[in-house]
């Protein structure tokens, strides 16, 4: 994938090797493989680090080490910062899923794009908040809204992902493995089956409120949204129980 | 909150203190406070779990612990849960995003609703998710889609928590700080003022590219979106290059 096509996430000053890597499992996870890191405090590479992506590390295109910030965002075109708090500064702010779409739309047209985060204990200085275009705010609960950095990268590049390719998810399928949805056709005959037998039994002992009864019943198997095999299965069911009761009234 | 205004995030048989403490910590950053343990393998109350919910045990308002799913469900009227991969069997399948509004949609009945993240090493059994009325898949890196267990649960709970407040959540703000935006009119009185200045100083020795270079400069101070106090330091910074070029030409 192009460089251009993706945000690089950008780490400021982080602390814990683990963090990193964390946060690098997160990026993979969501399809990010461009990282660049501003002055890890325990320098790179970082052992902790790789351990804590569970293999992410391997997905990476590339990992680029910089002394300032300035350097690692010399050839970007378009930079938001993330903070959790509202700072006195001239700024646009996003959520996390507002920048997802702005970043898609300044990716769109070929620049190059980052994301900033600032290190665990104090997050972005407002000197590191200077050099963006915008800061991202997650909106969450505002009394304990503090999040380990690697949640941070986890929720600003799932809202990338989903933006990104928001025209391949289906938010909702229904999945039915091997078989088929019934038709509505195999759910009625079913039922007029179910009807009969038990009517037969003497169910609808009160005329008056079977028309009631019945369409509680077809309303209770139709919503269940029945395979084909299920139907099969149901009849069976019903075949077994009708058997069962012939074979007792012989007894 | 009363209990039935939020689902409860349920985690069957987890292996880790630490992964209950750090999905504890995402809840409660998203305003989930109920949790049912289904059979914790190190017990409970856990140390770790505790250490890495950073403070986040204080806000629960429910922590119970069952034997069975079977018992942790009992009270409850609808239930999803989480798997990473589809599974031959019959459901609806939502993605983090869609649960959140089926979610929201029962919970606005006054139903009471479970989410369900299973263990580190398995996820969750066919068997836990035959008590299930869909499941949840979250899209992500189809080559590395594998979450730890309290990320798992930061996203849906996320997806939930931006379901939740959509009508307060603001996607885009414009933050200016104690100053106010500036008037188009301050603006105009700043542009028409530099454009005096500079024409002074000779600027505009081309008069045919005249009236597209102002169309530049225009467009350059406008897009910046200055506040009040900007223009004002705008105006400053004018004036005391005039002040300076003045100084040169006297010298």
């Amino acid at each position: 994938m192009p460089q251009n096509t993706q945000p690089i996430i950008v780490l400021v000053r982080p602390q814990m090797g683990r963090n990193i890597g964390s946060s690098i499992r997160a990026m993979v996870n969501c399809g990010l493989t461009h990282l660049r890191l501003v002055s890890p405090r325990d320098g790179w590479p970082d052992q902790d680090a790789s351990d804590l992506s569970s293999g992410g590390m391997d997905h990476m295109t590339e990992i680029e080490v910089f002394d300032t910030l300035e350097d690692a965002l010399a050839d970007c075109h378009y930079v938001l910062g993330t903070t959790a708090r509202q700072r006195d500064m001239v700024k646009d702010i996003y959520t996390a899923r507002s920048a997802a779409e702005k970043i898609k739309s300044i990716v769109a047209e070929g620049q190059k794009t980052a994301l900033l985060f600032g290190p665990e204990r104090t997050g972005l200085l407002n000197d590191d908040l200077a050099h963006c275009h915008g800061v991202i705010t997650i909106p969450l609960n505002q009394d304990f809204s503090s999040l380990n950095l690697a949640q941070a990268v986890l929720l600003v590049a799932y809202e990338w992902s989903q933006v990104r390719d928001d025209d391949n998810i289906k938010s909702h399928e229904y999945l039915t493995g091997d078989s088929e949805p019934a038709t509505q056709k195999q759910v009625q005959e079913f039922l007029e089956r179910l009807m009969m037998e038990i009517d037969d039994g003497n169910f609808f002992r009160n005329p008056d409120v079977r028309p009631h009864m019945e369409r509680n019943i077809t309303n209770l198997f139709t919503r269940a949204r029945a395979t084909d095999q299920e139907i099969k299965t149901l009849h069976g069911i019903v075949s077994a129980l009708i058997g069962r009761k012939k074979a007792k009234s012989k007894a």
